[in-house]
């Protein structure tokens, strides 16, 4: 089988670090590039974080792209209080990191989408963690590539169970509902990893204990802003027992889609009043033979938290 | 294998009327009761539907009950615009038909539901197309119901589709999501059929005109309401190219429950605010070993609509 060539598009906070350290110890995909986001964090933080962590990892030779800096519906963007908690301010649990040596690419992350989907064709997987603005906006500046990439494997949404932000809306979704939208009703072949099943994948720290015992930089450094993820779940979300793995969870069901359980099913994004920001499907294209999004409904999540150790673990241990 | 001993808990309207047809011409399961509520109707002229419907299809021996005029937090019921423009003034679509020689029994639905719980138990299969009213008032005076009955298979709610009252809300839910809070938090063994599946099956009227050509009396009437259905639709939902079959899928999926597919969740129905009335997994318990519901989240259609006819239209041929 040929590696996919895999592009993360990140808003690097916590459990997006977690995405970029599963997708290097992944052996099915090259990682090709990181396009940088904002949500978590303010785009250019994210990318000094994806830069950093990349650095961290002994990967200084994956290029890291600039993407948007806010909603395509608005002119600017401030990190939500709640963010600021979950990932603290500098978006990795205030771990402080060596500075990279080296600065993000010029060429945009729009560019880069459109290049890489070009280039790659079906052998592109695309992995978008935060909001679907970039997505959409490369989506805008050349429809072609919906139908060239392999697949778009996405964390964000929340179809069987609430949202995070209000009792409908997911909070990357949320970010820009009408790019959301735009890339839900879009030809790419959509996987959608929601709350429905990253609720369900729990880190504690009696794992991230066995990070710290490696006694490696990166293994304690992970440690580090992983606690603090997991002490921020404490807070906002006690129902758990956990920190939910989003992020690479999606990572994973890029990789081995066996993983979740998926439902087909056309789908939509609310855009306007109490509902914005919903994921849901959409009643006028119920009947279409066509079903062109996979929504997670189920996760094998003895399996996923299995990987996911076994992985990160050994990546962290050579670093 | 032993027969089922189903109830319908039925607002009869029209396609309550076609749930009726289809318990009657099912042989794995004896129709033992009809509970009446309101919601497409007045209870009391649902009732009378229901005994005038079990008179044109030959069966004036099944029991019918009145159950609870009104939502379990109102004081009051007045039947909506819409409801009367989809079912008619009557409920069955203006279609007259000769009013049955007998009375409703003088025993309650609810005391009706807690008798047959515990004299049939895993035998019992319930099956409520309206509100939730009658079910829950049943279970608030006899808790244990929810452990005795085999299944509660319910006409209700939208998982992963917006609603047909508002975005968020199914028009059965929609009269009492307090009510429909309590069954779905129960211990009842649940099956939601929701928008989900019923907007994919579909009637047109070239099928009713095989109920016309019997040249019955049963097939004539059935005719006549179900094409008053299928003209109402063509106005609310133009998209969807027939009726949908709601309530008949309901009684089809509780006796061959093969004919969807369904996902296990446990589910809440919001209660206040925008949200009100939405049915939606819990994300408090959605970590818990035990999920209790079954939402249907596909159906297949083509077989559900081919038995659908086979049946109905072997019954209508006799009456």
């Amino acid at each position: 089988m040929a590696k996919y060539k895999m592009i993360l598009d990140l808003d690097t906070g916590i459990d997006d670090a977690l995405a970029i350290a599963y997708a290097l110890a992944s052996e099915e995909c090259d990682l090709i590039g990181i396009v940088g986001s904002y949500g978590n964090i303010l785009v250019e933080d994210g990318v000094q974080n994806s830069l950093d962590l990349l650095e961290l990892l002994g990967r200084p030779d994956i290029p890291v792209f600039t993407g948007l800096p806010h909603a395509s519906t608005k002119d600017s963007f401030e990190v939500m209080p709640i963010s600021a908690q979950i990932h603290g301010k500098n978006g990795i649990g205030e771990v402080k990191l060596k500075k990279a040596d080296r600065k993000p690419e010029t060429m945009s992350g729009i560019d880069f989408f459109i290049e890489a989907a070009h280039k790659y064709g079906k052998d592109l997987v695309i992995v978008p963690t935060g909001p679907l603005t970039n997505l959409a906006a490369a989506l805008e500046k050349d429809p072609q590539i919906a139908k060239l990439v392999g697949k778009v494997t996405l964390m964000g949404g929340a179809l069987t169970v609430p949202g995070n932000v209000n009792p409908v809306t997911e909070a990357n979704i949320n970010q820009d509902p009408e790019a959301a939208d735009k890339v839900f009703r879009s030809e790419f072949p959509l996987t959608m990893i929601g709350l429905d099943v990253t609720t369900r994948t729990l880190l504690t720290t009696k794992e991230t204990q066995k990070w710290r015992d490696l006694k490696t930089l990166a293994g304690e450094k992970y440690a580090e802003l992983t606690d603090y993820y997991i002490d921020a779940y404490k807070v906002t979300s006690p129902h758990l027992g956990g920190c939910a793995l989003h992020d690479p969870l999606a990572v994973a069901a890029a990789i081995d889609p066996s993983l979740v359980t998926t439902l087909d099913l056309n789908m939509k994004v609310d855009t306007e009043g109490p509902y914005a920001g919903r994921t849901i499907g959409d009643e006028t294209r119920i009947n279409e033979p066509a079903l062109l999004t996979k929504a997670a409904v189920n996760v094998d999540k003895g399996r996923f938290v299995d990987l996911f150790m076994e992985r990160l673990t050994t990546l962290f241990s050579k670093n």
